[in-house]
C-alpha cells in the first residue's frame, strides 16, 4: 500500500512527459517565431481575450471544487488535497486526449490558452464525479478514474461538438451531465452496504461548513467566466457571462426559498445553500451563449435551484435506499438534473433561432445554421441527440470504470474508516488544549512583567 | 414564521422575472444582431475593458463583504449566507431601479457589463447597511430593507450624477456615505435597550477572526478595481486603480500604528486591522479618477486609517451610549466618516482642476468643465452639494425604512438570541469530540494491523 | 515596547509620503494630459495588457503568502497580519528604490501598472525571507528588515537586469533565490539555541492546515500570471503563462509521490503539499518566457517538486542541527533550491537560443542577442554570473541585516513565547464552550415555544 500512490503518480507523470515531448507544440500564438511572422497586433493575441477567464476557471477548479468538498468534518485534507492531485493530473492528460480529437495539426497537438481552458473544463467533469465517491475511494482509485474519465470525456466531446455539430460552450452536457452520470454509475458499482459504520463522520461541523462556503462562492462568482470562456469573441463572451450572472442570481433566491419551505421548522440547510444555489450556472451552460435573454436566464435559474433543493431533500434518500447510489455530495442534484435541464433549454433555444434575432451573429452562435447546413430545428435535434449520447457514454463508461476500480489492487478504504483523513495523511490535533492556551497567556504576561 | 422567508423570496423573484421580461433588453454590445451590425473590432467590446474589473468587484461583494462579517463567533452562516441572499436579490432589483433612472432607451432597460458593475455597486451599499444591523435582523427584514434601499440609492445616484453633474466613480458618496448613514439610521430606529442579553455572542473567536481576514484582504486587494471599474477607458482606469493602490498601502500603516498606540498595552486589535485598513479605499472613491497624484492619495489614505481607528476606539462607544446607535460592524468608522472625507477630497481636488493638468483628458474626468458648462469651482460646489444631498436622502430614507422594519410581521429575533445562527440555520456541532478523534485513529491503526 | 511599533510605522509612512511628493509622477499612460496628447487607442494602454496579471500577483502577495503561513496553530493573526503590514510598507518603499535604479526620468520616478507589479515582486522577496524568521521576530524587526531588503533587492535587480543584461521575468534569481538566501542568512544570525522552549507551538492544527491550503492554492493557480506579468506583450505573456501552468502540474504529481514515498507509513505530509507543489512555479521563473516548450517545463517542474520534498525531509533537519539555520517555513526548499534550479535552467535554455527557433521574437526575449551585442552563449554566461551575484548580495546583505536586527531596541520575543500571537495581538478564545452552545440552543427553543 505504501508504494502504490507514489508509483502511480510517478509512472503517470513520466508517461505524460514523454507524450508531451513527442506530441505537443506551441500554437502560433505562443510560438515566438510564428507569432512574429504574422501581422496581427499584440492585443489581438487570444491571451488577452481569454486569459482572465481562464484564471477564473482555474480558481473554480482548484479552490471552488476543492473547498466545496471540505464540508466533511474529518475529510478536509483529502477533499482539497486529492482535488488538487487529480486536477493536476487530469489537466495534463486532458491536453493530450482533447488534442487527439480536436487539436491535431500535422501530427502535433497545438496548445495555447484555449486548450488550457478546455483541459480545465475536462478536469471539472472528473471533479464532479469525485463528488459522488468522496470519502470512499483511495487516491490511486481516483487517479485511475481520472485517466479513464478524461479519455471518455474527450470521445464524448468529439462526438457531440464535432460529429453532431451541437453547441455546448459551458458544458451543460459535456461537463455536467457527463461528469454527474459517470460518477453516479461509478458510485453505484462501488456500493457499500455497510457504509453506515462511517456515518458519524459523513457530516459537517461548524467550521467545515464555512470552509465549504468559500468553494461555493468562488464557483458562483466565476461561473459567468466559466460559461463564456470559450465562446466567440465580442458579443458572445459578453452575453454568455451576463446570462449566467442573472441565472445564478435567480437560482439563489429559489434555493433559499425551497430550502426553508421544505424544512420542518423553516430553518435553512447549508447543504442546499452550498450546492443548489449553483445549479443556475449549470443550467445555462448550453444556452448561455444563445439569445436566451436575461428573462429566460432567470426562469432557467429559478427552476434549476428549485429542482436541485427538491432533489437533495426527496430524491437523494430514495436513490440511496432503492437504487443503492451513495452520492456523497449529491452531484445528481447539482450537476445531473440541472445539466439535463440545461441541455433541454439549449435545444429549445436553438429551435427558436432566427436570422432576425441573431443577424450576422448567427455565424458565431450557430455556424452550421448560418451557412445553411442545418435549419434551426435540425440544430435543436442535434442538441437533443447530444444529450442522449452523453448520457449513454457516461453511464456505460461509469459502469466499466466502476468495475475496474473494484479491483482490489487500488486500495479502497474499509467501510469503518471512510470519510477520514488519517488513513492518507499525517493529521495534527484539532486545537491546542484550553489549558495550554491559558498557560501560554500566563507565560506571556509573566515575561512581560519581568521585562 | 416558517413560511415568511420562502414566500418573500418567491414573490420577489417572480416579480423580478416578470419585470425583466417586460423591460430588460441586451444592449448593443451583448446583442448578437446589433454588435455584428457595426464596424467595431471585437477587442473594442466593453467586455474586454471592464469584465476583469467586474469580477474583482463581484468577489468583493460576495467574498469580501460576506467573510468580513464572519468575525462573530456564532453568526458565520448568517453573515456569509444572508450576505449571499440579499446580494443576489439586490443586484437584480438594482438593474431595474438604476435602469429606470439612467439606462432607459425607448422604454427598455439596456444591460451589459457596465450595468452589471453598477448593480454590484448598489448592492455594496446595501451590504454596508447590513453591517450596522448584523445579528439583529431576520433575513426577511434584510430583503425588505434591500428593496427600499436599492430604490433610494438609485434616486440619490440619479440626483448626484445626472442632475447635479457630480463625479463619484468609486462611490465615496453614492455607495459608502449613503450605505453607512442609511444603515446607521435604520439601526438607530431598531434600537434594542436589552441587547446586552446577547453580548457574550457579540464577539469573535480565534478562527472566526481568520475567516474575517479573508474578507478584509479581498476587499483591500480588489479596491483598485472597484474604484476604476466604471471610469473612462485608458488613462482614467489606469490612474484610478493606481491612486487607490497607494491610498490603501498608506492607510494600512496608519491603521496599524493607531491600533497599537491607542491600546493600553500596545497590542494590535483585529477589529482595526480588519476594517480601518480598508478606509483608504473608501476615501479615494471620488477623487481616485482625478489627478490626485500618488502623493495626494497617500495623504488621504493615511488620514482615513487614522480617523477610522479613532472612530472604533472612541466614537463608537459614545454613539452607542449617547445616541443609541448599535453599529455591529462599526460601519460609521469604515464607510461613514471615510466616505465623507472622500467626498470632501473630491470637491477640493475638483476645485483645483485646470486645463494645464488635465489637457484633453478633462473631457473624461470633468466633461461639464471641459465643454464650458461649469468652472472648476462650480464642479467643486456640485460635489459638495452632492454630499449634503446624499446624507439627507440616506438619513431620511433610513428613518422611514427603519420604522417599516419595526413592523412585527418581519420576524426580528428576540434580544436574547441575537448574533446566533441556530434560529435560522440547521447548525452542526463545533468539532468532533476529542474522544471520537482518538477512537477514529485507533480504529484506523487496528484496521491497518489487520490488513 | 508599547510605542515602538506605532512610532516606526508613522515615521516610515511620513518619510514615504514626503519622498513620493518630491519624486513620484504619473507616467504617460496614467497622466490625463499626456495620454490624451498621443495617438494610441485606449485599448493599447498597458493597463489592459497587465492589470489582470497585476491583480493575480496582488492576491499571491496578500492572500497567498499570508495564508500559506497560517499553518502554525497559534500564529495565524501574526502570519496574515504582519504579512499585510510589511507588504503594504514594502510595496511603497520598493516603488522608490526600483524607481531610483530603473524608472528615473528627469529626476522623477514615473509610475504605472508595470511599476506596481515590480513593487509587488520586490515585496514577494521580503515575504519569502519572512518565512524563514516566522514566529521569531517582532513586527518592528520585520519592518526594518523589509527596509534594508527592498533596497538591496533593487541594487541586485539593477545589476542583474540592467548591468549584466540577464533575463529573469519571473524572478527565479532576483526574487526567489535572493529572498531565500537573504532570509536564511538573517535567521542564521538570529539563531536561538533555546527555541525548543516554544517547540510545542511550532506546528499546525487541523484547521490551520486548511487555512494554509488557501494560500497554497492561490499561489499555485496564479503563478502563471506572476511569471508572465512583466514579459513582453503578445506571444511572450501567453507562452510564459502556459509554460508555468505545465511546470506546476508536473510538480504537483512529483511532490505527492515524493511525500508518500519518503514517509515511513506512506502517509502524505501537509507540509510538502503546501510548499513543494509550488516549486515548479519558482523553477521556471527565468526560463518561462523562453522557448522552453511544455515538455521542458514539465521536466523542470518534476525535478523541482522532487528536490523540494527531499529538502524538507532530509536537508532542513541537517541545516538546523549543523548549520544552526532555523527555517520556520522551509524557504530553502520552496524558494532557495528551486530558485537556483530555475537560474540554471534559464542559462541552459538561453545557451540554446537560435534565430530559427525565435525568429523576430528574439527581440522580445533576448534583445541583446537579437541586436548582435551578445551571442547566445554570452547570454547564458550572463545568466550564470547573475546567479552568483544574486547569491553573493543576498548572503552578504542577510549577514549585515541579521546583525542589525539583533540590536535589542527592536524587541524580539523571548524564546519561550515564539510562534505565539498573544504577545502582539488581543486574542479571543478558540471556541464558544460546548455548554454555552447548548444553552443557546435551549434558549432559542424556549423562545420559539413562547411565541
Amino acid at each position: 500500500m505504501r508504494l502504490k500512490l507514489p508509483v502511480t503518480c510517478l509512472i503517470l507523470e513520466i508517461i505524460l512527459i514523454i507524450l508531451f515531448g513527442t506530441l505537443v507544440q506551441y500554437n502560433y500564438e505562443t510560438d515566438a517565431s510564428e507569432w512574429h511572422n504574422q501581422t496581427s497586433s499584440d492585443y489581438e493575441n487570444d491571451f488577452y481575450y481569454r486569459y482572465a477567464s481562464f484564471q477564473d476557471v482555474h480558481v473554480m477548479i482548484f479552490i471552488g471544487f476543492g473547498f466545496l468538498m471540505t464540508f466533511l468534518q474529518r475529510y478536509g485534507f483529502s477533499s482539497v488535497g486529492f482535488n488538487f492531485l487529480i486536477a493536476a493530473f487530469a489537466l495534463q492528460w486532458a491536453t493530450l486526449m482533447q488534442g487527439f480529437f480536436h487539436g491535431f495539426h500535422g501530427g502535433k497537438i497545438h496548445v495555447g490558452v484555449e486548450s488550457m481552458i478546455n483541459a480545465d473544463f475536462c478536469t471539472g467533469a472528473v471533479l464532479i464525479s469525485f463528488g459522488a465517491v468522496l470519502g470512499k475511494t483511495s487516491p490511486v482509485q481516483l487517479l485511475i478514474m481520472a485517466m479513464f474519465e478524461v479519455t471518455l470525456f474527450a470521445v464524448n466531446e468529439y462526438v457531440v461538438l464535432s460529429v453532431l455539430g451541437a453547441k455546448d460552450a459551458g458544458g451543460s452536457m459535456t461537463i455536467h451531465t457527463f461528469g454527474a452520470y459517470f460518477g453516479l454509475m461509478v458510485t453505484r458499482v462501488l456500493y457499500r452496504p455497510n457504509l453506515d459504520k462511517s456515518k458519524h463522520r459523513n457530516s459537517s461541523v461548524y467550521h467545515s461548513d464555512l470552509f465549504a462556503m468559500i468553494g461555493t462562492l468562488y464557483l458562483w462568482m466565476f461561473w459567468p467566466s466559466f460559461n463564456s470562456a470559450v465562446t466567440a469573441h465580442g458579443d458572445d463572451q459578453h452575453r454568455t457571462a451576463m446570462n449566467t450572472y442573472y441565472s445564478l442570481a435567480a437560482c439563489t433566491l429559489s434555493s433559499y426559498a425551497m430550502s426553508a419551505i421544505t424544512a420542518h421548522d423553516g430553518k435553512l440547510d447549508m447543504v442546499h445553500i452550498q450546492n443548489a444555489a449553483l445549479a443556475g450556472g449549470v443550467a445555462v451552460g448550453t444556452a448561455g451563449e444563445m439569445m436566451l435573454t436575461p428573462f429566460g436566464s432567470m426562469i432557467v435559474g429559478f427552476l434549476a435551484g428549485t429542482i436541485s433543493v427538491l432533489g437533495y431533500k426527496y430524491l437523494s434518500p430514495v436513490l440511496e435506499d432503492k437504487l443503492k447510489i451513495q452520492d456523497t455530495c449529491g452531484i445528481n442534484n447539482l450537476h445531473g438534473m440541472p445539466g439535463i435541464l440545461g441541455a433541454i433549454v439549449g435545444a429549445v433555444t436553438a429551435a427558436t433561432a432566427t436570422m432576425e434575432i441573431y443577424g450576422k451573429g448567427m455565424e458565431d452562435v450557430f455556424p452550421l445554421v448560418a451557412d445553411g447546413t442545418f435549419t434551426a430545428s435540425d440544430q435543436a435535434i442535434r442538441q437533443a441527440i447530444s444529450l442522449a449520447v452523453t448520457l449513454g457514454i457516461a453511464l456505460l463508461g461509469g459502469l466499466i470504470v466502476g468495475f475496474i476500480l473494484k479491483l482490489p489492487l487500488f486500495g479502497a478504504p474499509p467501510d469503518t474508516i471512510c470519510f477520514e483523513d488519517s488513513i492518507y495523511w499525517e493529521v495534527p490535533g484539532e486545537e491546542p488544549s484550553h489549558e495550554e492556551q491559558l498557560t501560554v497567556v500566563r507565560t506571556a504576561e509573566t515575561e512581560k512583567l519581568n521585562n
